[in-house]
């Protein structure tokens, strides 16, 4: 692993949120990020408006997670208090969201996934693939360094269809936004998918796209396409599903220089007992993997501070988008307490 | 009439291309932008697909302006050669366009426009406007000087529409694609769609989003927008087109400040005996309207010699990306060059 942070100080980040849903988010139980599994349709959308307007104009109530009656806020409370305090500028791009944010986005894709279950979880990778490489040299004429964050429902789960697929070992290693990850389901719901599609683990090595076409989302496409049309320093700011890209990457970019790239996360994901990115990455490339811990424990919101407990963990480029805050000069309590302002105002 | 150039020179310039189409555009002898009335769905797509990828991926023909047997070819040749020349950033929007590009795009609006003549031409004005000007907003924190052309075929009319309804003369006053410029055509297309929504000329005066629901196009409201949410002085890049996108600022944005904004366009507009830039602009507001000679005589593409017999004329932005490159000290014999080159490129 490395050790070093890239030479990103000074510089002028852009953040960019890419979006998606999938019916794979419908299956109960899978996800925390939505009240009901109807509802995750919403959750991305809801969390590009709250950023942009601060309120969701999309559906009456914000995204929280709610575990045991206290309801989390969503992460892009976090995302939106460190972009605000640092003054980076934040664009959305549609990989394919059922509901549509009402604000000017990026058009990437506009067909959402469908459950993965099946075994033909999206159309036209390769399209998205495309189009996301596009952006990424688009956005890298007006910045230094792109920061891409995502917004999709029970992204974990598809990212373990695309790395099964392509013959990485993420069972019990991927990530996920409840204290109890239901990794047995994830790898059901997984199986179910690549058996449908005729398809055994590792059997898609050599064919990524394909692999997101059977068991994944079309968020993976899009950010792999970003950040292999990047000629800018890249962070991908989000946990386990983040590998997935980078699996993808690797694939579809034999001569990526991955000194450009890192992963950068909540130390809610780093630290989780669930999950190890860590070991998910090591089979991937030699990328390093930062974590920023928000101390939610010095907040008086119980929402935050369930946090700690697994609530939630990372989302909407929560960790990339605090580290590049820092990088900026602000400081993490700065980040804690305007999250905590933007808590009261957005949610009580 | 202003006389001074803005203070535009040595910024960094960035190039928006909006693109939209109607179903005016086929009425039957309204605009040469497209081989036929039908074709001209894929003309703004195919233009934008031009000048970023070299080639028209969305309809096996380029769009040219067939006049007596010759082809005159897009202006996008001219935006293209310019913003390469001068090393500008091109980004396109979508406002409503039938037929997408082959590309990474904003979502401004989806639904293309109807027929002026039915008296409801666009729905959902005001969500446009207000997509334009987040838009507007967003892209200010990329460059210093906003240019914004456009891509609309038959758009001459649909302006003359806005300008009818709003009370100002623009009776033989629009522009137009081809040397004969059909303004009883015009005329009878814009007054049936006003009698259709039982709107007399001027009624509309202080609800421009109004006058483009009923004979407008989504080109209008959006552009309008951007300028209005831009934070940085503003180029429109067009022809009399881009008169009736001033007539709605004015009215939506009461503060507006006219020092920031100013209409760039092509010798052949400020100089067309059919039209009169000044004259529509005079009644609007008090902006400097420049206009470049690319000195196509010196040509040996007898396309682009048509430029000067009033073919064509303008379009794609190809005026303002002109006097963008110029303030940033590209040639006018270096634009003129490349241009040809594209032209052997592409067309031969």
């Amino acid at each position: 692993m490395h050790n070093n942070i890239p030479d990103l100080e000074n510089k002028n980040p852009l953040f960019l949120c890419v979006i998606a849903t999938t019916k794979t988010a419908r299956i109960p139980g899978i996800t925390g990020a939505g009240a009901t599994p109807e509802l995750t349709d919403y959750t991305p959308a809801a969390d590009a408006e709250l950023i942009v307007h601060g309120e969701a104009r999309c559906l009456p109530d914000i995204p929280q997670t709610v575990i045991e009656g206290t309801a989390s806020p969503t992460p892009a409370v976090i995302t939106k208090a460190s972009l605000e305090l640092a003054d980076i500028p934040f664009l959305t791009a549609d990989a394919g969201a059922a509901v549509k944010p009402n604000l000017t986005f990026f058009d990437i894709n506009q067909i959402p996934g469908e459950n993965i279950q099946s075994g033909q979880a999206v159309v036209n990778s390769k399209k998205i693939f495309n189009r996301g490489k596009f952006l990424g040299k688009i956005l890298s004429q007006f910045t230094d360094h792109l920061v891409i964050g995502e917004s999709t429902p029970a992204g974990t789960t598809t990212a373990l269809g695309v790395l099964t697929a392509m013959g990485y070992d993420g069972n019990f290693k991927v990530s996920g936004s409840m204290p109890e990850n239901p990794h047995n389901l994830k790898l059901k719901v997984v199986s179910d998918g690549l058996k449908a599609a005729g398809i055994k683990a590792g059997d898609l090595a050599h064919d990524p796209l394909k692999a997101v076409e059977v068991v994944g989302d079309p968020m993976i496409p899009a950010v792999a396409g970003v950040a292999a049309g990047a000629e800018v320093p890249v962070i991908l700011a989000g946990g386990t599903q983040m590998t997935a890209v980078c699996a993808v990457v690797k694939e579809m970019e034999k001569d990526y220089n991955w000194d450009e790239l890192s992963i950068a996360t909540t130390i809610f994901v780093a630290k989780d007992e669930t999950s190890d990115i860590n070991y998910i990455s090591k089979q991937i490339a030699d990328y390093p993997i930062f974590a920023v811990d928000p101390q939610f424990e010095k907040c008086e919101n119980q929402g935050l501070k369930n946090y700690i407990n697994g609530s939630v963990k990372e989302g909407v480029g929560a960790g990339g988008a605090m580290m590049t805050a820092l990088l900026k000069g602000v400081t993490v309590e700065e980040i804690r307490l305007k999250t905590e302002e933007f808590c009261r105002e957005i949610f009580e």
